[in-house]
């Protein structure tokens, strides 16, 4: 059953749900999932709201342009999904494979709907795994001296490809204002860290030697500052003086995969809005 | 600011948000929340709806009748309530008083919206809580000769005082069919396990026997079954072989506490729909 | 570096820690953990002690002999293992691979000290895992009419290959008490609940009609009784009206590859002790 | 029964447990708990041993001369205690009485093992729990123009009144390196944040306008540098868009009470050792 997503915000007033509603209920829609929530620091109001495509009485194609003058109206940011537009996917990985093998075992296993045609990596370690799952792997190995020209050639294989969402499953490397101009909220990153606690390197050395009694992953949309984009999902365990260093990387990669799997999930159901580097997540 | 909240469900259609939206936008309604879940199981929508009453067109006192059309043509189970109403309620309590200490202060913190005019015990241990707090307590001792008896003298003290909400905390009471009747899904009990683990009697005992690392506490309605009404809230804590029968009470306890307030603070800002033994939650 | 590992619980008296630290000193052990609880209780004490073999005096085969009299004057049980003898381990699975994946990949990971030679099914899902990861799977489809007598097979083979430790992976048989006396406290089993909550089939099911707000799953030795035995390790997850049954299940899979892991991982340490159908776990 | 405590660290070698434990095996000791942990990293040894006082064959005033030359042998650093000398603590606070509360209920409780005879404040908030609970409260308003005077007499009333504990239960002034070195290891704050993210002013602020997924508090010693001190415990809880700033105060509250009351009650019962900027934590 194919379902529509809308996804919107803007300034609330009076009357937007009763006027979005009837728009759906004019046309015949019903409704399956709707959510909401009022920021009132900002008096935005937030939306997210699904119905049924078998019955309605608009095509697909008309939708948004029957839709753009309520739209108007309201000064709404929106945007409108189809359940049956099946996202592509890409996965950038670097040695550390456990979040990447993660993702595509949920994959086959069904959880995502989505497609991955594409693993790139700036090592040579993803390779098997890619091969197992059947996926092709793109090398960019990165140095200094070829990092700009090496992403010129990733977007234009990532556009080549139609990619419309780039998981960064442990990928080493920063990206330049450019990549991330040209993937705005698209770019979803894990954090091996309680961020904004141990921002960039060796967050799991830095928790060692701070001595703290919980570790935690986060999974945010990439921006431009490091490590400071909108935080979409986080999650924490607790660690003692008997863990070394190895055992906060080994509890710490459970996290990891758990965090960006959900973060993964809930982006590709087109339930994340970005607002004022925030999400509002209709989990 | 005074608002109106309406608690609802019925069996899904196309049409009903937008006709309970319009209802409220001709009226000139300002929704500040909502929140609505469709069970597709039993293809049932449950919805909370809470509006301004500044500004709106239908006084207070008109709102339900001007309702009841759109109730009964969507065969809706539904409930009008006014943030301005203040609920009164009643804490059940026997010797251990952590959660009568704990609902008391937050209530005093201004964290619940009610009155609390009674407390009602079956020993005489909280006599100074209740003086410290100000709030009266009523001893009814209960043998087994008496229960039916003081049972009666308590439903009578509970509706002189109109009290909307009686919460048992730590309670150790089973109450008879006729008084769970005549308070359907008005009774919150706090069990001090989770559910439906370890039922009835000396829930820690049990589970220090049986062994188990994690304990939990349970926040539910009480129906006539023990412990086996619609579960509003759990939460759970990690015990190792270190900690004593004692040492999990403790820990448990803190469990109790908060597990309880956020039930009390749910059900009091009308947050909580019942329905086949379940609850909906609009956290 | 390889070490011995000494379990031991003992009625508790003056001068145990003493007389086996001075065993170990006057041999020149040098001790790299050591871990003891006292259970006021039963005043049993449980003890885990380890100890670097390099420029110990006493050869590996000796020392169990030079430790007899001592064990013997304490009326201890007692076990002494040594790190370099690697445990061989079988996996048995049903249909449910997500745990089975889990544990290859940790242990091609290199987190379990183990060799898993292994794979026993009663279907024939698992083949193409089994492959990857080039281990030997056996098929014993099990009816009715055949259990017993496949059974003794699984026995015979699991002799054959010198199998240590047996870890149902979400193997969906229930094992004669032959089979379950056959490996004392050697069997881990996972069970997608909480226990004691929700023993036996569906678990899943069971917590939704339920409508418990957390899920859990739980490791356990397997003993005569089903879902009954020592509970090794235990974790939850907190769940809403909005999860359907299929969201329990996807949320508890998570739960079940990290609790059955730990507890995979603590036995292969050695770090597990069993008493009174309770553990000990020093973790 | 009264029992004695030995908590000390020393670089790691072949014999010290075996000698600490014959010590106390020759003059009768019966070891009640034994903890101890070795950090491979710096090759340091921590334990924390508690034996029964009651037929022990030195008398309380002989323990440390005779242990002396053991000490100075494995070149300890080593603290005696005893748990019949009950610590004297005094309680800090400034408007927020949440903390305080928390902690004279458990006190009252018989959670704590020791005396409470003073709280200390910079504001007059606290005057009527005082007074419930029957502690004597100091005023200390503390100006830019009088911090240090005002500290000095603080100083000389901790003394008089014997303190050996203090306890900051959201006490919101930050105090001088002469304050902090008087009391080394004695002072334990809560700080209201997941440390080391949100250091300082406001951290519920600084989350809320983060916009994270999970909230946590910290207790520490405190130390020159602000909110950086050895961390003894964490926890966090999990936030969403719907919660309000509000929210996240109300639920870090939660927080900071549990967090708070485990680490005094490990610090009283002797069960932490402070090295380099870090705990360890025999729980």
């Amino acid at each position: 059953m194919e379902t529509a997503i809308l996804l919107l915000s803007c300034p609330d007033s009076r009357g937007i749900v009763a006027k979005i509603s009837n728009f759906l209920y004019q046309n015949n829609g019903n409704i399956v999932h709707a959510d909401q929530h009022i920021d009132s620091e900002s008096n935005t109001l937030f939306m997210r709201i699904e119905w049924a495509l078998g019955g309605f009485s608009l095509a697909k194609e008309d939708i948004a342009g029957a839709f753009e003058p309520l739209a108007g109206e309201f000064k709404m940011k929106w945007q409108l999904y189809f359940s049956g537009n099946t996202p592509r996917v890409a996965i950038f990985v670097s040695q550390h494979l456990h979040c990447l093998y993660d993702l595509l075992l949920r994959y086959r296993g069904g959880q995502f709907n989505c497609e991955i045609p594409l693993i790139v990596s700036n090592h040579s370690d993803a390779h098997q795994v890619a091969q197992n799952f059947n996926i092709s792997l793109c090398e960019f190995p990165i140095l200094k001296e070829n990092k700009i020209e090496q992403e010129k050639k990733q977007i234009e294989l990532l556009r080549k490809e139609k990619i419309d969402v780039i998981i960064l499953a442990r990928y080493a490397q920063i990206f330049t204002k450019q990549f991330v101009d040209t993937f705005p909220n698209k770019v979803i990153n894990i954090h091996h860290s309680f961020l904004p606690a141990f921002i960039g390197q060796a967050p799991y050395r830095q928790a060692y030697t701070r001595g703290v009694k919980i570790i935690g992953a986060t999974s945010h949309y990439v921006t431009e500052e490091l490590d400071a984009g909108p935080i979409i999902e986080q999650d924490t365990v607790r660690v003692s003086h008997r863990d070394s260093l190895e055992d906060l990387r080994r509890k710490g990669e459970d996290l990891e995969r758990m965090v960006l799997s959900r973060a993964v999930k809930w982006h590709l159901e087109r339930k994340i809005l970005v607002y004022n580097n925030k999400t509002v997540v209709f989990d």
